[in-house]
């Protein structure tokens, strides 16, 4: 993907190009983000962002002017785009186009867009779930977390989640239906209430999405206790969600009617105004958000 | 199961026994035994050897005398039985009946038994190889891993392979078919040496059947580098080999072919005297045994 991005306000796309200029609505904050500021220590999942250059995010819009034969004015899309009020989007081609609008706008930068599919994909498809399982869901009041929460309880197992705010913590029990809780920050002994609340069993499966903890230190904690992956024939999975992309549709489809049934909430952390979207990513970092993160630029 | 072992020379299962009476022949010297000479800081595989008692562990055996319909004196068994001359087995079904005698029996320690079974099932069933890709073994001269170098290389892959001297180095070129390998005790940038033979790629897969360098530590090594995970979509599982017994049959008619075809070698490190399996199993512990290390307490 590649961008042109333009401070100013166009009001059409070049003659002759087949790109889609879109006004930005809402701008998602995802921790992947992080990664993108850093010289690869790791490789990321996505490029670096250029010192300079406007930058690029998750973002729902809508469609200003279109030299594309796919998109036309006053179409609603979501997927990348830049963190300003429009944005020329020079291969438009992986945006994808808003079906259904009687939910927030806001719910493709969440439930239904990235961290959605991200958790659909990370419960159904890296953790193999059997009714009747037990699963533990870390960061689980997050964009991410809290979705996976309630996939478990929609297939009949056990969840267990964990936050680091009484705020938060009341939240997965009241709200998205966790079976027990902790607060992670609050505990004396982590262990010894992982050990309570969830003693991984033999055969577990842990997906791996996101190390949130770990990205703004110099040097990432150490884990010690790799022997556990033999002595409880554990497999833990790395995985992201653009190799899931081919599931959009029918998790789109699941997840739209369990909205409408009321069977899936989502909560989110809205912050209005594009000025306020630099201190929102970095709230993410800090655990500041309760729900996903968004930014308000603009109403339709 | 459960062992009535003794270090006398009885002649005869107790009258009314389904005990079986075997002469030990080979006993296996396996790394996994170390971790049931700790107190269980992690959960080792089987239970934890009982000061005062005889060892237990892999070997073969010939039946002396038996109780138990399955085997009569002469058979020739392979399974868990004691570090002493003779065993009484209270549980014999464990035991598996040795069915070829064209290889030499020490065979049923290695190549045909437990760590022969560890490759298959960690090459074949953990980590879905394809044709044409790349796969490293570390620990590549050992039981387990010289094994797995010529699976690889059966399957039509290309195979690295690291070990700790120059000898099993040249064993892994020149006797097992290696493409490439490395000294990991020579080598003065152990991150630039795997970079060079052997950068992991996107969805690679680890199996993981043991941790040998870190079984005689107080506080084991620590991984930084779980990010990885995410960014390479990396799959790694641990694995042990009781697990795959139903696969035991056609692994040996798999490998007893290919040994009598000539395209599977198997180097093992034999010890004579039961009074040096000890050393032999602290051996293990400093790289000392080159190949699958055995010790021969009495010819048939």
């Amino acid at each position: 993907m590649v961008f042109t991005t333009s401070s100013t306000a166009p009001e059409k796309v070049p003659e002759g190009s087949n790109a889609v200029l879109v006004k930005n609505l809402y701008l998602s904050c995802d921790p992947y983000m992080r990664g993108r500021m850093s010289k690869p220590l790791h490789k990321s999942y996505t490029d670096a962002f250029t010192p300079g250059s406007v930058i690029t995010g998750y973002g729902v819009c809508k469609v200003v002017d279109s030299g594309h034969p796919n998109f036309k004015a006053g179409d609603l899309v979501w997927g990348m785009t830049g963190w300003e009020e429009f944005s020329l989007i020079s291969m438009p081609e992986a945006l994808i186009k808003i079906k259904y609008t009687d939910v927030p706008l806001s719910y493709y930068t969440g439930i239904l867009g990235m961290p959605g599919l991200t958790a659909y994909a990370g419960f159904h498809e890296i953790c193999s779930p059997k009714k009747g399982e037990t699963v533990y869901v870390s960061a689980a009041s997050g964009a991410v977390g809290q979705l996976v929460g309630q996939f478990v309880k929609l297939m009949g197992c056990y969840v267990v989640g964990s936050a680091g705010t009484k705020e938060k913590v009341d939240l997965l029990k009241n709200k998205f239906g966790f079976d027990d809780t902790f607060n992670y920050k609050e505990e004396p002994d982590l262990t010894a209430a992982l050990k309570r609340a969830f003693d991984m069993r033999d055969h577990g499966r842990i997906a791996v999405c996101g190390l949130i903890s770990q990205y703004n230190l110099i040097k990432q904690d150490s884990v010690h206790n790799l022997f556990c992956l033999i002595t409880k024939r554990i497999r833990m999975q790395g995985f992201t969600e653009p190799d899931f992309k081919h599931l959009y549709p029918q998790f789109l489809e699941l997840v739209i009617q369990y909205i409408r049934d009321g069977k899936l909430v989502y909560v989110e952390d809205v912050v209005e105004g594009i000025e306020k979207a630099p201190s929102a990513l970095i709230g993410l970092f800090s655990g500041r958000n309760v729900g996903k993160q968004v930014v308000l630029v603009a109403c339709e």
